[in-house]
Formats: C-alpha cells, sequence, structure tokens
C-alpha cells in the first residue's frame, strides 16, 4: 500500500450543477488529478507512459458520497496506490473540503495495463517498484 | 426489479479524451440522462420533483467497463429501478455500442431521498408505488 | 449561405451550474453538435473527414446570450454555413428554448482547413461544393 | 484597464478531446477560473457577490484561437478588467502555454451586472472603484 499523495484545487463554477454543489461526475476528474499528481511525484509523469507505450484506461471506477462542496470551495484530494497486480493497479481516494476537512467521497479507480494495440501487458519491473512503494 | 428504459444517444466530441475514446467520468453523465428519461417515462419528470420540494441526491455511483466508444458513435443506454427503500432508491444502467450492441459499462446509482432541508424523507407512498412498478 | 439545420436536444443535469442554468461554455459543446449534424446531413459525417486526412480546427468561437436555460428544458440548435474560403468555413449558430421559442443564443464559429500535419489545406472543390450548396 | 493576474493551471486529461488537444470550450472554463481569481485577489471573491445580491451572468463570450494544448500541460491565464460601464464589465483573457509562453487564445467575456431579480443593477460605487483600480 502507497502512502497519500496530496492535491489541493478549487471548484469550479463549471463543476456545480442547479442544486448548488458539485456535479457528482466530476470527483471522477478529480480522482483523474490526483493519479497524475501521484505520477509525477514519483517520477513517471504522463509524458513518460506515452514514451514506454503503456495505457492505464480504466476498467473500474467507484465513488460514495458523504457530503458536498460548492462553488469556490478548496478541496483536499488524497489518492494512493491501493494495490499493484500483474497487469492492472487500483489506485485509492478521499476528497475533503478545507478547512473544515470534512469528507465528501472515498472512492476507487482499477485500471488494466495495456500496450498501444490495447492488449494486456505485464509491469516492467522498475514501473512496479516505482508504484509499490509510492 | 422495474424494467429497462432505453435512451439513444451520439458520442460528442467533447465527451472523448486524447486517448481517442469516450472519457470514464461522461458514462456517470449517460447514467443520469438514463435516469432523467426514465423518470418522464414513468409520469415524474424533474420538475414534478421540485414541486413535490424531494431530492435524490448520488450517494454512491460505480461503472465497471468492458470495450470502449468514439466520437459520433451511436449509444444505447439502458436504465432500470432496481430497488426501492424507505428513502432511498437504486438504479442499475448498461451502456451499448450500436449497432452491433457492444457492451460498455455496467454500473449503478444510489441515491437518498431528501426534503428541501438535506434530510432523509420516507417515500411518498404513491412515488414509492410508481417506481416500483417502473 | 447555407440553411438551416435543426437539432433538437434536452438540457442535461450536468450542463447547469449553481445559478440554476446553463453553464455559457456549454453552447459551444451545443454548437459543435449543430455543426456535426449538419455536417451528417449533407453527406460528410465525422468519420468521412478522417478518411479524407482533412481537420477543421476552432479558430474563432463567439456567443451573444440573450436568455437562459434550465435543466430538462428542450432546447433547438440552428447551424448554418455562412461562408466558405480557400481554407476555412464559419458556421453560424442560433439556439432557442422550446416550446416558445425563446431565443437563448446568437453565435459563430470559424475553423481552419488543415492536413495530418497541421498546415493549412484548400478546400477540395467537391467538399467546397458540397458545404456551400448546404 | 486594470492590470492582468496571473493563474496558472495543469491541462487536465478531461479537457482534451480525441483531436489529442485541449476542446475548444473548455478555454471558456479557464477564463472563468481567471476571473474569479482576478475577483478573489481584488477582495471581492464570490462568497461576497452573493452576499451583496449581485450576480454577472455573461452576456457575451469570445476566443480566438491561436496553438493548443496537450494533456498535462502547464497554462498560464492572463485576465484583466477591460472596462466596467454603468451596469456591466468587460474581461479580457490570454492563454498561454508555458515554458515556452506560447499564446494559444486571447478572448474576452462581457458581463451584465444583475440583482437577485435578474434586473439591470448600477455597479455600487465601492465595487465600480475596486474593479476599475483592479
Amino acid at each position: 500500500m502507497g502512502s497519500w499523495h496530496e492535491q489541493r484545487l478549487r471548484v469550479r463554477f463549471e463543476e456545480t450543477d442547479s442544486m448548488g454543489v458539485v456535479y457528482y461526475a466530476k470527483y471522477f476528474v478529480w480522482f483523474e488529478v490526483g493519479r497524475v499528481n501521484l505520477l509525477r511525484d514519483i517520477g513517471i509523469p504522463p509524458s513518460s507512459w506515452g514514451k514506454m507505450g503503456i495505457h492505464i484506461p480504466v476498467v473500474q471506477a467507484h465513488s460514495d458520497y458523504e457530503a458536498s462542496a460548492r462553488f469556490d470551495d478548496e478541496i483536499l484530494v488524497l489518492t494512493r496506490v491501493a494495490s499493484v497486480g500483474r497487469s492492472s493497479i487500483r489506485f485509492e481516494n478521499e476528497v475533503y473540503r478545507l478547512p473544515e476537512k470534512v469528507r465528501l467521497s472515498t472512492g476507487h479507480t482499477v485500471h488494466a495495463l495495456t500496450g498501444e494495440d490495447g492488449r494486456s501487458f505485464p509491469f516492467p519491473p522498475d514501473l512496479k517498484e516505482k508504484l509499490t512503494s509510492s
């Protein structure tokens, strides 16, 4: 299990809906922002994946919602690597509203590892090591 | 368990990402289009919920992805009421790419029933009846 | 000047913001839906552009807003080819709320014609003819 | 004419399209992020507008596109108050890709000043002063 990586962001007006809160699907965009930030933190930014010819399409996405956020709220997105399989990876996320640190959502995404051709692909050892020790 | 309601739509260019396929979070937007269509079909369109002072915020969202869709593909979204609790409801969705009817995603959303004040609210009997026999 | 092509759509919950109306940038998504529909109507759907190795990136986008739309409103998007240059094209749009046909927006987009390499490209005569007589 | 206010952001995967670049309508979301940042900088954050019972709906939006951005690119959004009328305001934006500072877009938005009832509203003197000297 990797450690939590932190990403802060502000709720954009575009992310709210006519209930006055952040639209539920936007949390998955934030999960992605968190994942990308984690990968950059541990030295495998998006650009490097392309060079390796590796993709990690989402095969499962899940979110439980506990509270809501409004326009211009400050948000903390936590992301960690929960497990790394032969050719899959699971990230976990928690989303909080600051400054009170009210938890808004817990969720996860599961990704397959594929090559340019879309076929399943075992993790190269060095990549797996970086992710496992993240 | 209600019956499947059908909604067709076209993949918008805005819904695609730089992998050339529909971005994973957009499926939750399609689930919502499917839910709203189902509710309209059974005589409780969005406008009527506002008049009743009832909201159904999402408390859980889940999607498993099996295949992908591209710009301008024709999509079939199936939605049904899976169960209705005292003050919660679960919708299930399946998303297909036409004309081959390749399944792209199965998923579900769980919603709480709340009043204007955000507090949990038992389903009025007539509303529950409409949803259960949907 | 081509004729108006009609596209109907429903306001999605995701398209609204916490002012209770459709977020201003979403109109440009609707303009795109209208353009794609027009191109399909006149026999040059998106798939055929790819086959021809031609792209039409947006170089200018403009919208004037006159009124607003709410969740689940029925919308009429009108699109026409306003002019076709040597290697550019201008589409015009009008957006209405039905059934009253209240005008919400008038706007336009200008597109360059480019090849796969991103370089400017004169319209092939048959494509120009189809667009001019649209 | 106010001074330029700076906002940096990263291109989100969700903001890209299947041409591999940022979708044109997303620039208007970035313009909004820039406006909100400017207003916070000069002491009138979004929360204060609500308390004053003032809204500034967009009545015109315009963007000219000069180059494109890709996933994970670092972006600089510049925003300034171009003019303040009796009950309207015009913001100007420029968007750059870093680190080369390639200009991607120049644009503007015009907003009406309205009260809770949607009616036009003259700027309170202190608010006008803050905006003019921004």
